[in-house]
């Protein structure tokens, strides 16, 4: 119970922006004067939190605030997506200290590229200058599917050859520091919860839209992980019933009609993009161009765009509807893009196909972590290991 | 935490089957002696639970054993389905005492017809005989939406004229005991955890065909009821893209493909079933026939029977992608006439649509609830409420 409480305390003050004194604290977390007392000498050792001032409230002696000690702590995210691996360094407020992004490396073998994403995480740490002691670990967000247990990402469907790479161990192993493994998706409602944006709503869908389109889930105040680890895969929800087939042998799922590579192909075969060059495509400046395109008033692309968010808001209103939330939060890699069209068309499209509207509206907005800076909720993986009581299942890699 | 703690220790007997020692409890529930000794005999005095003999392990005195006391407690279930309204009766260990159904009745003044189901439970008490005393509470499983606040029914589709009907009110009214409203599906799945046939599975879905579908849900070993108690809202999930027109504006949702109502429109257009008759069309009989039907080798009702587990499996592999489920259970009142083609048919699709094969296996089976004991569902909301550490969300209305 000793390190329950301590995350209850550690949360506690996490979360009161102007620091608690240790009677709030008690007050707050229903635990005993001296545990409380026990528990911030511990954590004022160990310079997790740190006293910031006195405050008078009422007679007696003025209280010393407790705060987190933003230098007590920091963690880094690396974000791997087919286009694009990205990486963050926090502090322990949640400030991004450096953040960086270079393509992925799909031609390479798998091993070698996860282990050059290990010698960018010590590259990144060295360059910093923090105390590596107080480095508490690095959150991987993945595409899945996953093997939460092993902290293995095995065959996703983007990255070929990539069948069963081992993250957590190669990253352990050149790092030397613990490691958790999640998926995208769920590292994103993490984030979300992390950022604060969600403060107010106990359940929310994340629908994240990378190279492929997923789900976050926070329902309860508490991010679903599912049996395996590998909530939200929504890729075969049927949007379109006279969309394209699909390679489960239906026809319009969204796998097949919204992903980022859709639009793209829509856009070329419309003449909004040009015709693919003989070097590589680039999907995020290809995405950047049909948004631009849209937004300039080119009918055909403001057409595809619209037809995506159309069949994306009824994919989203299965969620709504299923899983009875709040809030739909849309973001990932390839949302800036898509938002303007995208938040012109789903909000009032998931209204009309919500089946308790008569009970209650559902809240629908992009996403608070910035663009770019995907590996914010892979480093927030960690802070949750940290700070959070209801993190139980989610325990850092034993040899770390 | 007195009634949490008291929670524990009762869930902690019940789930024991062999009863369990204070020395037991102490240990399982990592409690102090002196609490347990205290909560035993607080449950002793008051009857819940009774000693039912002693045991010796080891050297010492024998432990003296306590079981749920099955007379201690008792609860009423009244499951409400716009076909056929049933009722049960179950002591403390889940038996059912007492159960009947009638056909529910649509053409009445909604709060006339719940005012009589009020004074059915009334009868049904005064028939038992049972210490009414000890009647814990009435559970309601209704089809949404519903208010869960307030415990009321909110314009459920098949359910013309109960536009907000107080379901809860009425019924305190009449019964004079605490009364407790859900929606059916998540009866139904808070059924399966106490009929104890998930105990060894953490993650669920609960697809339930009445006259409409939906799914109730547990995830992490919670029973998840959304964010105005209308989790699983599934009608909508397009199942058959080539499907006649959804009243959404879509096309193929299993709301107009897989409904038993559907179901014996396509047996009449071809032929399985005779023509409706002039006097009220019964949707149970013709369930029943079109299921002999296909029994009977008739091609007709075979292909209509296949056709629709085939939509309901690409509809449940969409919550089974989502969410990550070990198991999705079939059940409710339309379950029975559908489980021989359905069982021979969803599993292998379930598998097959599934995109976390290569992690784990989806397992697929019917209900453990006994076909015409839905009531019993309904009765188990009370029980949860009584012996659920996790239920503090579902309060027992205060005025009981």
């Amino acid at each position: 119970m000793g390190d329950y409480n301590q995350s209850v305390i550690l949360d506690s003050i996490r979360r009161a922006e102007e620091g608690l004194s240790r009677v709030e604290l008690a007050a707050s977390a229903g635990l005993a004067a001296q545990t409380v007392s026990n528990i911030c000498r511990r954590l004022l050792d160990t310079g997790l939190i740190i006293e910031a001032g006195k405050e008078a409230s009422g007679p007696g002696k003025p209280r010393t605030m407790l705060r987190l000690n933003p230098k007590g702590m920091y963690a880094v995210g690396i974000h791997i997506d087919p286009a694009l691996t990205s990486y963050a360094l926090l502090d322990a407020v949640g400030t991004v200290l450096l953040s960086l992004d270079e393509p992925t490396d799909l031609a390479g073998d798998p091993f070698e590229v996860v282990a050059a994403m290990g010698a960018k995480v010590r590259h990144i740490i060295d360059e910093s200058g923090v105390d590596e002691q107080r480095i508490a670990g690095v959150g991987v967000a993945t595409p899945g599917p996953v093997d939460a247990a092993s902290g293995t990402v095995v065959n996703p469907p983007h990255m070929p050859g990539w069948a069963r790479v081992p993250l957590r161990d190669i990253l352990h192993e050149i790092t030397g520091l613990p490691v958790i493994v999640d998926k995208d998706v769920t590292a994103a409602a993490v984030a979300e919860v992390w950022a604060g944006s969600t403060s107010s709503v106990r359940d929310f869908v994340f629908v994240y839209i990378g190279t492929g389109i997923g789900a976050g889930l926070v329902l309860n105040d508490e991010v679903v992980r599912g049996s395996s680890g590998n909530v939200g895969e929504i890729g075969h929800i049927i949007a379109d019933p006279d969309g394209p087939e699909c390679d489960c042998g239906r026809r319009g799922c969204i796998k097949v009609t919204c992903m980022p590579e859709t639009l793209v192909a829509q856009a070329r075969a419309a003449g909004v993009l040009p015709e693919a060059s003989p070097d590589e495509a680039s999907l995020p400046q290809d995405m950047a161009d049909l948004a631009q395109a849209a937004a300039e008033g080119n009918p055909a692309a403001l057409d595809i765009l619209t037809q995506s968010a159309h069949r994306l808001a009824g994919a989203a209103s299965v969620l709504t509807n299923l899983l009875d939330v709040e809030r739909v939060v849309f973001g990932g890699p390839f949302w800036p893009p898509l938002a303007p069209t995208h938040l012109a068309t789903i909000p009032a499209l998931i209204e009309h196909y919500s089946v308790t509207t008569s009970v209650h509206s559902v809240n629908v907005v992009g996403t608070m972590v910035s663009s770019g800076e995907e590996a914010f909720g892979a480093a927030c993986l960690v802070m949750e290991n940290t700070f959070s009581p209801n993190a139980a299942r989610l325990l850092l890699d034993s040899k770390g």
